[in-house]
C-alpha cells in the first residue's frame, strides 16, 4: 500500500489509507486507545478499541486505518486504526515527557538534550516559524530587485579592527571568522546595486547574556544609489512589514501554541535620535544611559517602551548614533561627532544595526586614520572606493532575536536549534 | 525628479525621465556618444548628438533624458539624452576594459582584480544564474515539504574522522569548522522528517585542481521515512528536474551571454552501479580506474560520457559505492562490501553524494568499530539513534559546480564570488 500524507487524508474518507509517522502522543481511555501521530505535512488522530501497549511515544510507526469524518478533529477526520506497526523503535527511555503541552525544563537541560526536546511540539514551533522567517526574508528581499550572494567567511585579515575574532590555522597561514560580510556586500553594491545575504556570522565576544551567542545567521542587505540612510531605514521598513504579515498569516498555529501574536509593523516605524532618546529616558523613566556607551540594554528596553507608549509601535528606530561607536565606514552626520547609522528596536531589543556608508576613497582613509586604524589586510575593500561606488548603506539583522523577540523567548538560545556559547560547543 | 528605473522606462515614452545607474559603455560615431547604463533592474542606451568627454566607463552616473521609442533597441525603447552627472568617479584607471565582451584575463588576475572583473556583464552572469539556483533549490525543496534549517558550522569534535579539518581557537577550547550538516541534518529528520540546508562548509583539503574550493556552499537535504535509497535518488532528480527548467527559462538571457544551454534533466537519470561503470569504461573507453580508488575524476568524465552516448542524458548516477570509501554512517548494501551510496555526475563531473543512513544505533556501533573509528565528541550524533530514528537518506551538493558545468567554466572559482584556495585568501 503506498503512504498517504496526514495533508491529504481528508480528501480519503472511507478509505483505508496507509500514514507513517512519529508517535507524539499515546492517551488510553477505557478500552480505547488514541495515538497521535506526526508527519513531515502534518498530526492526525489514530484511535483502537484496543490497548495498544506495544506502541511508545516516539517511536517511528506505520498505521493502517480508515478515514472516519470526526468533526471535533482539527482536520475534521480521523483514522480507525486497523493495524500498527513500529518501524524504529525507542532502545532507552526517553529522559522527559515529550507528549506534555511544555517541556519545562532549565535552559542548560533543554540544550544538552537538544536532538530529543526539539521534537517537541512547541520548541518544533519556534522553528517552523525560523524557516517562515528566512523564507519570507527571501522573497522580500527578491521582490526589490536585491540578488542573492554568498560571501566568504573565511578571512585574510582581522576586518573592523581585529576585536572579538576567532582564528584558525589555515594551512601555512591564518585566516579569521567573518563577523560580517560588510566588506564583500560594499563591494557587490559596486556590482549588483542591490545585494542581500543569509549566512554564518561568528563573533568571539565572551558573553553570558540571554541575547547572544557565538554564531548566527545574519540577514544582510546593501543597497546603492541612496540620497539618504533614510532610504535604508524605509526599505528594511517596508521588508520587515512584509515579513511580519506573512509570518502572521503562514505561521498562525505556530504562533498560537506559544500563545504569541505577531506585531505588525508600521507603514512608518517611528525614528528618534540617540541623543533625544537619551533626554526622553531620563525624563520619561528617570534612567540615565551610563556615560561611555552609545546606549545600554536598559536604555534599548526603555527606547522600546517609549516606543510602545507614544507611537503604539513595537518597533522604533534610533538614529545617528555617535562617530566615536560606529565603525570607520559609517558615513558622518552633518553634526561630526554623529553618523547617519541606526539601530532598530523591536520590543526593546536591537534587532538590526544600519546605515549609510562612506563611499569615498579619500574620506573613507581619513576617517581611518581618525580612529587610528590601519589599513592592513584591507586593501582589497579600500581599493575599490577608487572606482565609483555609489552612495549606499544597508544593515544587518540577528535573524535568531526576530523569533525570541516574536515568541518572547526568555534566550535567544531556544530561537538557534544547536546554539554556540563560550562553553557550549556541543550538541 | 524621482528616479526611474530602467524597467519602467518603455511605460514611459515620450517623458523626461531620471536614470541612475552604471556607466558600462560609452561609444562615440562621429558627432553622436552612447552611453549604456545599468541600474539593479537592466540596461538602457542614452544617446547624445554631442561628445560627452566628462563621463568615463565605470562612472556612477544620473541621466536626464526623452525615452524614445527604438526599434532596434532591446527594450524598444532608448533615452535621448538632456543631462548627465558624474555621481561617483574613478579615481583611478580601471585595469582591464569592462566594456569588452569579453574581459580573456588569466584567472590569477580575473580573482587577484575580483572586485572590478565582478562588475563584468560575462562575469555578473554567472552570479545572477547563481542567485536563480539558490532560489529554485528554495522552492523546489518546499514544494517538497522540506523545513529550512541552519546548524552550526563550529563544532566541538572534528566529525568524520578529522581529516582535512580547520582548526580554532574557541575561547579555553578548539572547535572545528563543519565540513558537512551531516550530524545535524540526521537529527533533524528525527523533529521535522524533511529539511534542507543551504550552508557555509569548509574543507582543508590541499588541492589545486579545477575543481575544489575550501569554502563552500553545500545545497544539503535529508528525509525520513524512506523505504529505500532510491527514493533519495528520486527526490534529487525531480527536484534538479525543477531548477534547471526554471533556471532555463529566468537565466535565458545570461546563459545567451555564455553560449551556454540548460541541460534538460531526465525524467528518470540513468543509474549504473560503481562497479558496472568500471567494466564499460574499460571495455568501451579502454581506461581503467586506477586500484585503491571507487572513482577517479577521468572515471567521472567517461561515466558522463557514458551517459550521455547510451542515455542521452547529462546526469548519471553511479550507485553502490564501497563499503570501504564511504563513512561510517552508510547504510551497507546486500552485499556488504558495497552501499547504498551515490554519487551523481552532471557533464563528467560530480555535483552531489547520497545515499541511505544507518538508523538503527547498534548497526552503527558496529559499522564504526569494524572501520575502527572512535566515538568520542560524536555521542550527541550517536545517541539519537536510540530513539526511534527512521529510515532515511538524503544529499549534499556543491552549488558552485552545478554553476560550473552548466556553464562549462575552466574552473570552479569563476563560479565563487570570492574563492579560497590554499594560497589565497584575499580579496
Amino acid at each position: 500500500m503506498e503512504r498517504t500524507l496526514i495533508k491529504n487524508t481528508a480528501g480519503n474518507i472511507g478509505k483505508e489509507i496507509l500514514i507513517k509517522g512519529r508517535a507524539v502522543n499515546i492517551r488510553k481511555l477505557g478500552e480505547i486507545s488514541f495515538v497521535l501521530i506526526q508527519d513531515y505535512t502534518g498530526l492526525i488522530q489514530a484511535v483502537w478499541d484496543k490497548s495498544i501497549e506495544e506502541v511508545k511515544i516516539g517511536n517511528a510507526i506505520e498505521i493502517i486505518g480508515e478515514v472516519k469524518e470526526e468533526k471535533r478533529a482539527k482536520g475534521g477526520v480521523e483514522i480507525s486504526g486497523k493495524e500498527i506497526k513500529i518501524i524504529s523503535d525507542n532502545s532507552e527511555e526517553l529522559p522527559f515527557d515529550l507528549s506534555k503541552p511544555n517541556l519545562n525544563l532549565q535552559l542548560t537541560t533543554l540544550l544538552d538534550y537538544r536532538s530529543l526536546s526539539l521534537r517537541h511540539q512547541k520548541v518544533q514551533a519556534i522553528f517552523k516559524l525560523y524557516d517562515l522567517l528566512l523564507k519570507n526574508y527571501d522573497s522580500a528581499m527578491r521582490e526589490e530587485g536585491f540578488t542573492e550572494i554568498k560571501t566568504p567567511k573565511l578571512l585574510g585579515a582581522a576586518s573592523e579592527g581585529g576585536a572579538n575574532v576567532f582564528k584558525i590555522q589555515y594551512f601555512e597561514k591564518h585566516a579569521y571568522l567573518a563577523q560580517s560580510p560588510q566588506f564583500y556586500k560594499q563591494i557587490m553594491v559596486g556590482v549588483f546595486e542591490r545585494v542581500y545575504e543569509i549566512g554564518s556570522v561568528f563573533r568571539a565576544e565572551p558573553h553570558f547574556t540571554t541575547r547572544h551567542v557565538n554564531e548566527y545567521i545574519s540577514l544582510d542587505a546593501e543597497m546603492g544609489f541612496i540620497e539618504n540612510f533614510e532610504e535604508v531605514m524605509e526599505m528594511l521598513n517596508k521588508v520587515l512589514r512584509k515579513i511580519f504579515a506573512k509570518i502572521g498569516e503562514e505561521g498562525k498555529e505556530y504562533l498560537k501554541i506559544h500563545e504569541a501574536e505577531i506585531s505588525e509593523v508600521p507603514e512608518k516605524i517611528p525614528r528618534v535620535k540617540l541623543s533625544e532618546i537619551k533626554k526622553i529616558i531620563k525624563k520619561k523613566y528617570g534612567y540615565e544611559i551610563p556615560k561611555g556607551t552609545d546606549i545600554d540594554p536598559e536604555g534599548e528596553r526603555l527606547a522600546g517602551r517609549y516606543g510602545k507608549e507614544e507611537f503604539n509601535s513595537d518597533f522604533i528606530f534610533v538614529t545617528h548614533y555617535p562617530w566615536a561607536d560606529r565603525p570607520f565606514y559609517t558615513m558622518p552626520a552633518e553634526n561630526p561627532e554623529e553618523t547617519f547609522g541606526f539601530d532598530l528596536i523591536f520590543k526593546g531589543v536591537e534587532i538590526a544595526t544600519g546605515g549609510q556608508r562612506i563611499h569615498k576613497y579619500d574620506q573613507l582613509i581619513e576617517n581611518m586614520n581618525k580612529k587610528n586604524i590601519k589599513p592592513d589586510g584591507m586593501e582589497f575593500y579600500l581599493d575599490i572606493f577608487k572606482f565609483a561606488m555609489p552612495p549606499h548603506g544597508g544593515w544587518g539583522m540577528g535573524s535568531e532575536r526576530i523569533i525570541q523577540q516574536i515568541l518572547g523567548l526568555g534566550s535567544i538560545k531556544e530561537a538557534v536549534l544547536f546554539p554556540r556559547d563560550v562553553k557550549r560547543l556541543h550538541p
